[in-house]
């Protein structure tokens, strides 16, 4: 990964925003900014240089991942060593992440550091640089989204009446980890019958039973990038309105797809799924937004929800994931990851999307 | 569980603490005081009154899951839904939770609210209820607590060198998952040999090597419960030297174990168990605290470190798990869950202590 460069980027910002310092303290931006995996960590950017701070448990691990700044080993909080060497400037403007720092870490803050040093909550600063991924970081998605494709695959070929649904998300999440990935991106869901009606049923004891549609929404980890899917298939014979139903949310969700194109905003593209359901008169059924930016982490911006304003760029990588939940009857979805291109974008997700019957 | 108990109690400790209201946004802290289970919630606290707020995509959950709140489906995002409710008060004194309300957050909030009212920044309100855990959540527990050691038993059994440390884990994961575990407490950690040395080494691809030891840190998560244990084997004939780190660090466990008394702080109990590692002269590869709370989190109150004044009391479910890191050798660490009794503790993890030799 080009840390250098990112690092670069952030500086140029923080100079034209008039900022001292600036401090990095979510893991997916220290991590996507030196490359640093752990939990407990600590970036600090002041004119050119950079400090990093972790703890103990981290030693041997921030020497072998951190990229371009100094390695400090606190002890104690991180956040007293930071404010030490930040007092050191007597007089500065020292931004923070706002969305990720907590009222109570803010009041901590303050007390550290000498009056000179004035605090200014900076929201969305790491983000928008993360927004538009490089060719680096396009390879290794479109490699976690193979993989997630391969491992759902397994778990699909496991669906039967009287398995349990944890069952199947067991399967899913032991193939991911034999094929190398880090993890999963999210508790796998797998909400059969009604349960499919709750959009977000984790993968619960309950035994799929004799008919009716399922819902796999799963993404794995891989070298730290995310991937995020769902499909619906149906066990037992589909019924004619079933069939209406599923078909409904299929052209919603290619509506989505079609509808992402560089320039339009997310609101756009939430519009364009909305309105075949709308059509369908199933809308009121679908209760989510479309989709969210994915990347280091599993939601990030931009958010495809209604009048969101945000405006489509190549490299952004969305999901597009239209579903209705029908109470009492159970859920379909279909979820897509797509990298903006030029002049559209490309489906990443490699799975067919056409009613499987089981 | 016994939520209208639990509401009742916080009420109390508001109304001594002179609060109009309370918002809870903490996702354990709604799970602990109302049974909701989702990501999306928020619970206002109003004089007697309790309102649960959350969005459409878990309109059907909350409705099954909150008890003793009304339960109202916002359109657009809870705070706003809240503040609106709040704004009728005109003048009131609100609480938040102030270590888990962003900066970013909390400026949103103060726009949405008249002059009236107040927000008042608190920390650890509801953690300090949940500190002490009642009859049925040591029940649950206990439960997580057996379903973890099976489970890591199983993932013993197929270590051998040559296996790869994320098959290790891919096989206690799996497991977890037949056995019907919600899902695990954190990233299984399964690092062996030189890897050993990272505290925090998630497993990787790296295969098993034919000698070393092999630290395996797990938990799963039973009915909102986390479980947490380590245990640490060696693979092949361990040399004199290994033996006496083994065995270092298994009696500075024991001693920890042993100083888990009511009334005594949780720095006694750290301290105990590092007064036996600088004996062994290994004190300095003790990088860590001594152990934590576990509850519906996997780290919560109380912390045991250094000087944490925090007195033990019945009814605290804690870790006791010293352990050494040698740069370039490898890692050992034993971790067993303890519950703080009326005149001691018990340790819940049934699992041997002996070093075992694969």
């Amino acid at each position: 990964m080009d840390y250098q460069s990112r690092q670069n980027t952030l500086q140029q910002t923080l100079d034209t925003q008039s900022f001292d310092g600036f401090l990095v303290t979510h893991p997916p931006n220290l991590r996507y900014l030196c490359g640093y995996t752990g939990s407990n960590g600590l970036l600090l950017f002041l004119s050119g240089r950079r400090v990093f701070f972790t703890d103990g448990r981290y030693t041997e691990q921030a020497r072998e991942e951190v990229h371009g700044a100094r390695v400090i080993i606190a002890r104690g909080p991180l956040l007293n060593a930071a404010a030490k060497r930040i007092a050191r400037l007597r007089s500065a403007a020292i931004g923070f992440e706002a969305e990720y720092t907590s009222v109570a870490a803010m009041a901590e803050m303050r007390k550290l550091v000498p009056r000179g040093i004035r605090w200014q909550a900076a929201s969305g600063v790491v983000m928008r640089q993360r927004l538009i991924k490089d060719a680096e970081e396009l390879q290794i998605i479109g490699d976690a989204v193979q993989l997630g494709a391969a491992v759902y695959e397994e778990a699909r070929a496991a669906i039967q009446p009287g398995i349990r649904e944890s069952e199947v998300a067991g399967k899913l999440e032991y193939a991911a980890r034999q094929a190398g990935a880090d993890g999963m991106s999210f508790e796998t869901i797998v909400a059969a019958g009604k349960r499919g009606a709750l959009p977000h049923g984790r993968a619960s004891v309950q035994p799929i039973p004799a008919r009716g549609f399922v819902v796999i929404d799963s993404g794995v980890i891989l070298r730290g990038y995310c991937s995020d899917m769902t499909r619906t298939v149906h066990v037992g014979r589909v019924s004619r309105e079933e069939r209406r139903w599923y078909k409904a949310v299929l052209e919603a969700q290619l509506a989505g797809v079609a509808a992402v194109v560089p320039g339009k905003t997310a609101g756009e593209v939430d519009q364009a799924a909305r309105q075949v359901l709308r059509s369908a008169k199933l809308d009121r059924y679908f209760t989510h937004s479309t989709g969210h930016g994915v990347g280091l982490e599993i939601h990030e911006s931009p958010r495809l929800g209604r009048k969101q304003a945000e405006m489509l760029a190549p490299g952004m990588v969305i999901t597009i994931e239209p579903g209705i939940y029908i109470p009492g009857k159970g859920g379909i979805r279909i979820e897509d990851m797509v990298v903006v291109t030029d002049t559209g974008c490309r489906v990443l997700t490699p799975v067919t999307k056409e009613l499987i019957e089981i």
